[in-house]
């Protein structure tokens, strides 16, 4: 069957990446719940889709995917003259946003994705206590990250140049964790931070997946 | 001035990640050596270049890039005619690409690192003491990693697809070191894996890369 199937939960970070995406896209897909607690991402039938057992696996037609930033790029550029351009054609300005979702994945994402398993799944979806010690590390970590993103978003409108773009989009599912947690502070207290968080959790693709989560 | 400045030291992975990339294109680049234990890297001259303050630091003409990965791709893509190809121009087949360059980035440098550093970076470069119980934890996960390659490496010859790509070389700085260590058993035990290791690490451009290191 063609189409686009995207199989995981709005409530991980990575599924909810794509399915931004796709949102931001206007991209027609199917969503395939896949219940975690039941150990649904562990079964041969998912292994199939993703042999590390982690959600979001993706389709489109026969082609499979998995590494929710593979399969953003993969959207970005397959679908380039739909919805929202989220990539740059010239190539030194690529080149650019390139380094900034190397640095979301390499640098934010480690940082953010600790501070969000301690703070949001350990407590509300786990029923297990916050380290506070581990928190502090952290949150240390990622003020260093927060002081680079102050300076770069003081000369570029967005992380990638001066359009959103997956640059961008790739922050969104851990820092929107994040701003309904202590760390918050950490973004407030940077104008620059503060004010593009703001305007890209309020982009109403991101809003879309937050109300995948009501259902 | 125009041309390719690569700022770093060849023992640093994510410089040889660069370094092994211009060799397979066949483009001509100045290499900057840092004086790492002088700590040139955190300097503002340096800063200005990468403001995390870490090596490789690229520049094409007015182009400033860092990030070994985002420098690749850049690289692979505006140098596309010359020397080895690294991407694919099919869409979907890039995609996989794109997979495979990610699960390196996600799933294989994190263990591969810390193993690099407490079992090379440790006791060869700082004069430290391993530490063999962190040692054993990370073996056992790049285990779960190399089971899911060597399944990967009996369909397709190379992680990316049937040619070498982007995909195998962001590998090989840090395999290339480990196969000087006891981790060396985790991928002689496997044979797929062990046959692509002895293929990508062979290649004359890697070579270069490894001879840049004698000086
Ligand atoms: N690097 C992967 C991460 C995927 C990932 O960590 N998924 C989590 C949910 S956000 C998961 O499936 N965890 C379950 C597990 O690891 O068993 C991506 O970006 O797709
Ligand atoms: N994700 C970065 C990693 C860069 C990196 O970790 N560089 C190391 C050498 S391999 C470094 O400069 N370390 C010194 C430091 O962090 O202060 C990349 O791929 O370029």
């Amino acid at each position: 069957m063609a189409g686009i199937k995207v199989h995981g939960t709005p409530f991980s970070t990575a599924a909810a990446r794509v399915l931004a995406t796709l949102y931001e896209k206007e991209v027609e897909f199917e969503f395939v719940p896949i219940d975690m607690r039941a150990g649904e991402h562990k079964k041969e039938s998912f292994l199939a889709l993703n042999p590390f057992g982690q959600v979001p696996a993706f389709e489109d037609g026969d082609l499979q995917l998995f590494e929710s930033r593979a399969i953003t790029q993969y959207i970005a550029h397959e679908y380039a003259p739909k919805g929202t351009p989220l990539i740059f054609p010239d190539s030194k300005k690529m080149a650019i946003l390139s380094v900034w979702t190397e640095v979301e994945a390499q640098k934010y994402d480690p940082v953010a994705s600790k501070l969000t398993f301690e703070l949001v799944i350990k407590p509300l979806m786990l029923g297990l206590a916050t380290d506070f010690t581990v928190v502090e590390e952290f949150e240390a970590k990622l003020g260093t990250v927060l002081d680079v993103y102050e300076a770069r978003l003081g000369k570029s409108k967005y992380l990638g140049g001066d359009c959103f773009s997956l640059a961008d989009l790739h922050h969104l599912p851990t820092t929107d964790y994040l701003m309904g947690t202590q760390v918050k502070k950490l973004f407030e207290c940077r104008p620059n931070v503060s004010a593009w968080v703001a305007d890209i959790t309020a982009r109403p693709a991101w809003k879309k997946v937050v109300a995948m989560r009501a259902h």
